[in-house]
């Protein structure tokens, strides 16, 4: 059954990928039959992979969704045994019981002794008061029951993304537990399942697998691969980001979550759809040590830390800024993907604040979908940015020094777009040709012609606001 | 030739009055032949007016539009004495040289002396460096000399909106100013005329008289009125939010600008169309005291200030209020009026943030535009509102105290969507009717059934995101 759930898929896929159609459909990812995959996403779904050693992953149809939908909605990720995790959950106040179980769990466990990660699609559980908490809670604590070996206390955590204001289909899930475990395995076909199982409004699955090595170990090669879902919210569900990430490198939980919660600062917190944080983010790492090797660890009081914590700090933001990035290309009713890169602020927290501003504004992201470079309206949200935060009137923004290029994705000569707060003499069909690109970066110097080599650069991602988010988030398709 | 123009404007609105079209042009402001005023936006321009004593204002075609656009586009408002004169200006960092020189101006003047403002449309003077600052400089002190008496050091306020990146036509605009001046009175239609001048992607002028009096003389009448304009960037142009507003009462310059800042900030503070914040934003507020009466004076040494002072500060919260929502009613492709009401926060800062959050949330305002009342949507936007400000983290927003409600505009009961944190029982055909109408209304309870009368509440206003805003500022109407 879930074999030939997969070859349907893959069918699906070389169709598109013949048609090459743009189409998106918003409606459920379809498994079967005509594909809703945009043929300019096909080339983000990997034919292959690697995977992290004693690490297996499922998926299930456990009726969350919708009959009519033919994919899964339920999915298991399972470590063969105890692992080390780490969690970063949405700011929202408003958090859905699978943030508030999956903290729980967190601070019960210390990040030892994790058996694995259930995730379901199609109901957020979100605003279900207490009988919805007890569901969330059940959920975990089947899965855990399930994953543990004999006698041994094991945890799981938890995650929803889909429809708010409904309750779990509890026992359905439950049910289907049994089924779900049979369905585990570790090939590149058991994740690309697992990460369709998450999806919501996604048009296609989001997957990365890495490998790696550590100063401590040059021989052994560590694997790293995960899942995630993106990408906006839309009536009456409630999409989220989610991400589940597994390595077989042993890192021991303080080390894990300073990892973690480093990498997710630099990749999924510098990342903008349209701005709404949802209730049900969340992204979880674990690392079940199965490859062998040394533990890397994490000491707060040591200002500079192992090798091995620094090499796998920097692969962890590269690894999680591509998971990151394909959330902003499926981004509802996105014909863009939009970098924006500042360079020449006094440190990484001003520059993100400035990039994460333009990344928010509507007027440069609907601009940027019109085909227009927008240097007027990145300098204004690049003026704006600051204000009434920790930065304002710190000089940091001088118009004189600022300048702004757009840089053509093929890697030709970037092209000056204003010139040290006065509009450079644009050579349009450049400039055109560049926007008619799928990819759009746009570079903020804030010390145009200063020696700022020093300093980092702060990136966001984002995509353009178009017709079809409107179309989609105002419900125009019912 | 003015008074044709006002006679050609009369006309085209009760054509207007007639068809009840609700077609936005978005083209110029258009005086003749078929006006693009929609219908439904008639009902906010006033047909007569009561104006302050000792005001005269004028408009005139100066060529700073295109040559094909009808309407004037240099406005002039002048007191026949000295005045006093306060000001806010927009917190943006790439500052239009009209915000530099009105700073400079009342910085200068310390609020005493002033004799009028000039304001052009169709060029905000934006990234033109050096030669655009002196642009702007000789515009005010041109119109100041022709405002002073002989030997008078008077100065004059600027205020420019438009297209960014281009040079003012200075000698044309000094060209004209005699012609401005002999156009001038204190007319309905004088003023009409100005508001008319101000205007760039609206769709219909924004005008505002009011009569008060104040506690010490309550046998004086005292008058104020003022013009304003939105509503949005649209490329290549960037729009701007302009206030001028005039009274006969005597205030002195620091009772005004205590005056003009707080109720600035419970007005034009408390409005969005998109979230962006232009480079040319300003609101000016000058006092002649040509009706007479006691001078209104502020000490910040004192907690309580005079009757007088506390009467016109709740006085100009008001008018500065209706004037700020017609900027919202004229928001770019709105359909809708969205009034964000938050009650329950421990202070009105606090509220205030809550409220601009929800009003800025995408999906809440394209949820809006499709008909959808939105606990989902104004839950998560809540959810996130306080998150990275001072006010986390301190138990202000907890979902079970929290209830949503629809206000229905026809003052029939509030319909409950969120009830203490659980969606509620909801009569699908009241809410239907209630979102059907222009002005829809949402009310945040943080602490239901508690006793709050006590607290503050704090509203904003704002639209829809639309099909239309897409078009309009993707810029597809080319």
């Amino acid at each position: 059954m879930f074999a030939r759930r997969i070859a349907a898929f893959a069918a699906a896929i070389a169709r598109i990928e013949k048609s090459q159609c743009q189409n998106r459909n918003f409606s459920n990812f379809d498994l079967h039959g005509s594909s809703s995959i945009p043929g300019s996403k096909l080339r983000f779904i990997p034919k292959s992979g690697t995977y992290p050693l004693g690490f297996t992953v499922g998926s299930v149809k456990a009726g969350i969704k919708s009959e009519r939908s033919p994919e899964p909605d339920l999915v298991l990720v399972a470590s063969d045994r105890p692992s080390c995790g780490a969690a970063v959950f949405t700011k929202n106040e408003f958090p859905a019981p699978s943030i508030t179980v999956s903290r729980e769990v967190m601070q019960a466990s210390k990040g030892h002794g994790l058996r694995g990660i259930i995730a379901n699609s199609g109901c957020a559980n979100l605003f279900t008061g207490e009988p919805g908490l007890r569901d969330t809670r059940k959920m975990g604590e089947e899965a855990a029951n399930h994953l543990a070996e004999q006698g041994e206390k094991s945890s799981v955590l938890v995650m929803h993304t889909g429809a708010g204001g409904q309750r779990l289909p509890i026992s359905s899930i439950i049910h289907n537990l049994p089924k779900l475990r049979q369905n585990m395995g570790s090939t590149h076909d058991h994740w690309l399942g697992a990460a369709i199982g998450m999806l919501t409004t996604d048009t296609f699955p989001k997957l990365a697998s890495w490998t790696f090595t550590l100063p401590s170990s040059p021989g052994v090669e560590f694997r790293l691969a995960g899942i995630t879902k993106g990408a906006g919210m839309i009536h009456p569900n409630m999409a989220t980001t989610l991400g589940i990430i597994c390595t077989d490198a042993p890192v021991t939980p303080s080390a894990l979550q300073q990892l973690l919660s480093t990498a997710a600062d630099k990749s999924y917190n510098c990342i903008s759809i349209e701005g709404d944080t949802s209730t049900n983010d969340m992204v979880a790492l674990l690392a079940n040590g199965a490859a062998g090797g040394y533990p890397v660890d994490f000491d707060s009081s040591l200002p500079h830390q192992s090798e091995d914590f620094v090499a796998l700090q920097k692969m962890l933001i590269g690894y999680m800024a591509e998971l990151a990035k394909l959330v902003v290309r499926d981004g509802e009713g996105a014909t863009k993907f939009i970098t924006i890169r500042v360079r020449g602020a006094p440190s990484y927290p001003a520059g993100k604040r400035i990039a994460s501003a333009i990344a928010r504004s509507v007027l440069f992201k609907t601009g940027v979908y019109g085909g227009d470079p927008g240097w007027g309206w990145v300098s204004v949200a690049l003026g704006y940015s600051l204000a009434d935060t920790e930065f304002a009137g710190q000089g940091i923004i001088v118009p004189g020094l600022t300048s702004i290029c757009l840089i053509p994705v093929d890697g030709s000569r970037a092209l000056k777009i204003l010139d040290k707060g006065v509009p450079a003499e644009i050579d349009q069909t450049l400039v055109e040709k560049a926007m008619e690109q799928q990819d759009v970066e746009i570079l903020v110097d804030l010390r145009d012609g200063q020696d700022n080599q020093d300093l980092e650069e702060a990136v966001y991602w984002t995509c353009d606001l178009t017709h079809d988010f409107v179309t989609v988030n105002g419900d125009f398709r019912k």
